[in-house]
């Protein structure tokens, strides 16, 4: 299949780009290195020392023998966004190519102003490039369990059936994102509805829950395909943030008391879930929407298991409980439904005491690359 | 009380502008002409012969003894923003600064994204300026009715209280817009419950309906304080573009059988609703929805009741169907509640024969202005 990888250098881009690649599929990534050049502004950087996305390429044709495109672009160019849907014709398009941190779209307006407008041009120009170049695409974006927020009811995929007054519709599940940011990506899922609608487009919108891990089968079989690691505290999230810390022997900062709960995932199951989304498409005027994650844990409970891991491994490790930076309830109800992609297949690898200490291990060999300076949150909601 | 009109220029700020400023409030209205502008862009006008702005306040300061301050600036320019709530310091801001057309949102891509940018900057420029300047301020936002779609169950006013599994909470009313434009005006309400809630901001979402005629107690006090009226393709609505059409002959133009129903309310009750919720603020932290129409009807039931008052001054109006360029539903349930303003003591002007019947005799008086090549729908939805 041809798929293009927007944002394809990425954490989950770049493995995403080679797990497709080794299958045997025809890759193009597009990436304008967006998220290098926020992390040059913020003076911090990824703990594994990632390569230029043309040497990435040329390792992984030298280990593979395998061809993958490239397309530097920025998605909010749509002359560019239709010359590269012209050129590479793609079946399937998978769409990271987003500003993925909320912290950061909190920092000032023009940070808030800049995730948004990214983000929104950014698919706008998707949808409008796949209406006029390729309708029978299939689009796979990238959305985040935190569109929901946290309500007092079980969160369903998407969409719900509501009984009201004697009266019955299915409509889209009401978001209540809580930053810039994850408000950027609800904006995304109206106009993307709106579009499978208006134009007959297909798309799946995967509400994801916080990725961890470092390596997938392919980034580990050489260094230089290593995919980036971020433990800063405007791009590293929960769990990589905490071993990070770990090593560093700085404490694990939770926000907070701690019990805002959340749906986690390994980034090995990131790729499964992306490949079982793209190679069973959405049929013609649907926006499919999947939960993906395949876990919730408190954070409080993540920095526990972490630190019984380090334990082991003989870090001595404390717990910081910092003042919430955000604005979230940290009592709350959380359930929300995620069994589409297991009834498509999916086998999750479930956070398991060895994979942390995995984790640490290889953040171990980076150690040196650590900044203790900028792990704390610099950032706040109010 | 001090209040900041933006988009003070349009059909419905000017006028918001003159009836708060008759009534002795401080007023300031923000413009950049961007309506002006957009007409000039697509070869269309105002049926009525409005004024330069500060033509249109030097008349009104004639007229009334009071004096309107202006802002040309472009809500989309932080600092002007900023500077301006430094300036004026208002005690409310009344938000009609945005591009309100679904047709020109689905014109081309350029459209689409134009109008979602100007929409979405602007208001969250609204927002950090309200948070860095003028917290205390209450806002004042149109949104539109279109927000909702046409969902099978009641709607309510902005949230929707949710029984689910044994389990309840009150969410945000589902969203399911029609078009690029009505989907800026949910990204905004969006922006708005996230920025109340982290920032403890007030404010009013006014979810309006079409708004219909020509004339308010103000600006029918001197041939310069006319407000605008658009009958065209682009910015015209229904009930205004059929009175349009029947005056110069035109057949009445109805998009597909017509039994598209929407919520409908006069500009005076506009007026009206505006003061209620700017004399009323929304408490501090508090995102307030209000659905602001007063009657529903079906599309067809209004190009009939032009029709009929037509006739009794002696035009023969043809109702045509024509292929609907809109995706939007023909046949649908549709009871909107709208209980909230009717509680704060609005006392609505329904439609009559004749208030129809004034709209065309006043359109008659500007017949020679009236291009009938932009009557008929140019912008297909897909």
């Amino acid at each position: 299949m041809r798929i293009l990888v927007l944002g394809g250098d990425g954490y989950l881009g770049w493995p995403t780009a080679l797990h497709f690649s080794a299958r045997g599929h025809e890759i193009g990534i597009v990436d304008n290195f967006t998220r290098r050049r926020a992390h040059m502004d913020l003076g911090t950087g990824s703990l594994t020392p990632i390569r230029p996305l043309e040497e990435r390429i040329a390792a992984w044709s030298e280990v593979s023998g395998r061809t993958i495109r490239s397309y530097v672009l920025d998605l909010c160019d749509y002359l560019a966004v239709t010359h590269t849907l012209r050129d590479f014709r793609p079946e399937a398009i998978v769409h990271y190519g987003e500003l993925p941190s909320a912290p950061y779209s909190m920092i000032s307006r023009d940070h808030a102003v800049r995730t948004q407008v990214n983000n929104l041009v950014g698919t706008l120009n998707v949808l409008w490039g796949m209406r006029d170049v390729v309708p029978e695409a299939h689009l796979v974006k990238l959305g985040t369990m935190g569109e929901y927020g946290t309500p007092a009811i079980d969160i369903e995929e998407g969409y719900l059936e509501i009984e009201h007054e004697g009266r019955r519709d299915v409509l889209p599940f009401p978001k209540q994102p809580g930053s810039f940011y994850h408000l950027s990506k609800v904006h995304d899922s109206h106009n993307l509805l709106f579009s499978c609608r208006a134009w007959r487009l297909r798309a799946t919108d995967l509400n994801q829950g916080v990725v961890y891990g470092v390596h997938t089968d392919e980034t580990r079989l050489d260094d230089r395909l290593v995919t980036r690691f971020d433990y800063d505290d405007v791009f590293g999230t929960a769990l990589n943030r905490f071993c990070a810390e770990v090593v560093v022997g700085h404490p694990i900062t939770v926000y907070g008391e701690g019990h805002q709960t959340r749906g986690f995932l390994n980034i090995r199951d990131t790729l499964q879930c992306v490949e079982l989304a793209t190679l069973n498409p959405a049929p013609p005027g649907e926006m499919r929407v999947f939960n993906q994650f395949t876990e919730t844990f408190s954070v409080l409970h993540l920095a526990e298991e972490v630190r019984r891991a380090a334990r082991d491994l003989g870090y001595d490790a404390e717990i910081l409980h910092m003042a919430n930076p955000r604005v979230e309830a940290e009592e709350h109800y959380y359930n929300p439904r995620h069994t589409k992609l297991l009834e498509l297949g999916l086998v999750p690898k479930l956070l398991s005491e060895e994979l942390i200490e995995t984790m640490l291990v290889t953040i171990a060999r980076y150690r040196d690359r650590i900044d203790s300076d900028v792990i704390e949150p610099r950032t706040k909601w109010r």
